[in-house]
């Protein structure tokens, strides 16, 4: 076992970002004779696994060799055979595996079926990278909720608007190209009905070969304007999230008619937790939270965040009737208050971020 | 001229400070041949100049040198006799001067005196340079007024305390080690009576081998206890500035046979600007504004702050109780906001910090 190889393994998985939700980033590399001999990485969703990519590239020359793949293979028929089966085929001798499935149903099978056709299988290596790389996939299929990640772009004392709504631009342009890749990375965007109102954001991403995030809106009410950008451009990806109390409003059937996702949950109050799970309900692996003050302050109140990058301008407002970023809470302690963990410090010019993750 | 050298001078310089205020750094090189044949910086507060010791270290081999320094050599009968007429008598053939004396009733002299000596001079050399590294100094003798330097560690939602006023600890140790670089780096530390009542600080540098800071509290009703660290722990340089209504109020008498200095302004509501001259006077070139949200925000208000680093840690209170670092401002537009110039982003572990010069 070499770790190099692994390492190359994770890097060619990351190539896979933005392109196979809500499947995994998996990368696979053929070692033979300390040679690399066949590489690949899960490319898009639906399209062949790394294994195969690696396995096709190396060829007959697979006999007898070493295979590093990212995730367990998997052991079952789904849209193509197994990998399992595949690395058996193709005489791997040994394979090195960084991370489990994280199925409970189906973990460990991959292992146990290249086990019961003898190949010597290592796992577990450079599992903490694995783990992270793929945090949004472990979380989404774990615990069958959509990973939350929270994006913010906030002055030096906290605001994310003036006392009129002001909002643009806190945060310079190379922090926004960064909040352009960020949409391009997750699945869905999320905001509230207030920010809907505010700004009547289009929410598309504008990297290049991009892909159009989900649009989630929490609208308990049901105030979304009819005119409104989510409500009239159709990238059938929209979603409005809604109380029962409103199952039978005639704008709801205005909205399916524009081929528009509607969701309800009880009350108007929502957890964040059931969102979380509806969203996970319709294949949405993970979630940038755009929200205003009041969806950020309830996924933090929850403890819903799984993640986020916090972005700062150097600006300062001063006025105690700006838009707090977050609000509600009563601390009296410092050591009582929120504390972001795994804090990495990132500069874009004269703005800085913290991204974090748990 | 090579600006080699004048790098080297400005190296040595920076090498005086926290020692020479309020006097300027300076740093000095001797240059024959291509190579160095003497070094020297302001080591002290009234100790030699830079040229002094940069000179006697080239001894004989001077004559025919050229000299690199920072700033404009003295012309006057100070402390010391004046560096310019030493420059001439140990036979210089070239000067090279970074930048001129910001007093304007001997600012050119020193070049004049070369000159008229036959020294070719030169002026302005890495100019930008010389003047950020003696940017409290410039001010100080060109506005007569002490150097503003805010120092402040936040939440990320802009808070110095939560509503209980407790504050420890907010940044980490890391940037809590800066800080104390910073006390010895400038003259004095401000803060204001709020603050005094709230945490009865010491304000004392915990630099090894550091000088503790003048120490300056802002009070105009004279509310400082007696039994506070400031007012009983005498280090000789406590300041506290208070309104001329004061003037015979009985605590006057007993602060000054305690060696603590009173300075008196009109009315209550002090200008920072007239703060600044009166510490200026008192002969301290500079401070550090450790203040509270009131002083904070009157400093920013009044344009008065110079320079800054404010500290960031990933803490979120989310409390609108909690203290803000700055506030009282009224702003619309996003773009009507203060907006921090020159910005540096530092960091320290998890802790951020962004630091800002006008």
């Amino acid at each position: 076992m070499d770790k190099k190889y692994m390492t190359r393994a994770l890097e060619l998985a990351a190539l896979g970002e933005g392109a196979v939700n809500p499947n995994p980033l998996v990368g696979a590399v053929v070692v033979k004779d300390g040679k690399i001999i066949g590489e690949g990485y899960h490319q898009k969703f639906g399209g062949p696994h790394a294994e195969v990519f690696a396995l096709e590239a190396a060829g007959e020359n697979a006999k007898g060799a070493d295979i590093y793949v990212t995730l367990e293979p998997c052991s079952h028929y789904g849209k193509t055979p197994p990998c399992a089966k595949k690395i058996i085929d193709m005489g791997i001798k040994r394979c090195f595996i960084a991370s489990l499935d994280p199925n409970p149903l189906v973990s460990g099978r991959g292992v146990k079926m290249l086990r019961d056709a003898g190949i010597e299988v290592e796992t577990q290596i450079m599992e903490k990278e694995a783990l992270e790389l793929n945090r949004v996939f472990m979380k989404y299929i774990s615990e069958k909720k959509s990973y939350l990640f929270l994006k913010c772009g906030i002055t030096l004392d906290g605001k994310i608007a003036t006392r009129k709504g002001n909002s643009k631009w806190i945060t310079n342009e190379i922090a926004r190209e960064k909040v352009q890749k960020l949409r391009n990375k997750y699945m869905g965007i999320m905001i509230g009905i207030n920010t809907l109102l505010k700004d009547n954001p289009s929410l598309t991403a504008r990297v290049e070969n991009g892909r159009d995030p989900y649009r989630i809106v929490i609208d308990p009410y049901l105030e979304i304007p009819l005119d409104s950008k989510l409500a009239t451009f159709d990238n059938g990806k929209t979603v409005v999230i809604t109380s029962e109390n409103k199952m039978k409003d005639k704008k709801i059937e205005i909205l399916k008619e524009r081929n528009i996702q509607t969701v309800f949950l009880e009350g108007e109050n929502f957890k964040m937790e059931d969102i979380l799970k509806k969203t996970a309900e319709l294949g949405i692996d993970g979630i940038i939270l755009e929200g205003g003050s009041y969806l950020i302050s309830k996924a933090f109140e929850e403890n819903q965040i799984d993640g986020g990058e916090i972005f700062i301008a150097p600006k300062i407002l001063g006025d105690s009737e700006a838009v707090p970023f977050i609000k509600g809470f009563e601390v009296d302690n410092i050591n009582d208050g929120i504390e972001l963990e795994n804090v990495k410090i990132n500069s874009y010019g004269n703005n800085v971020s913290m991204e974090f993750y748990r």
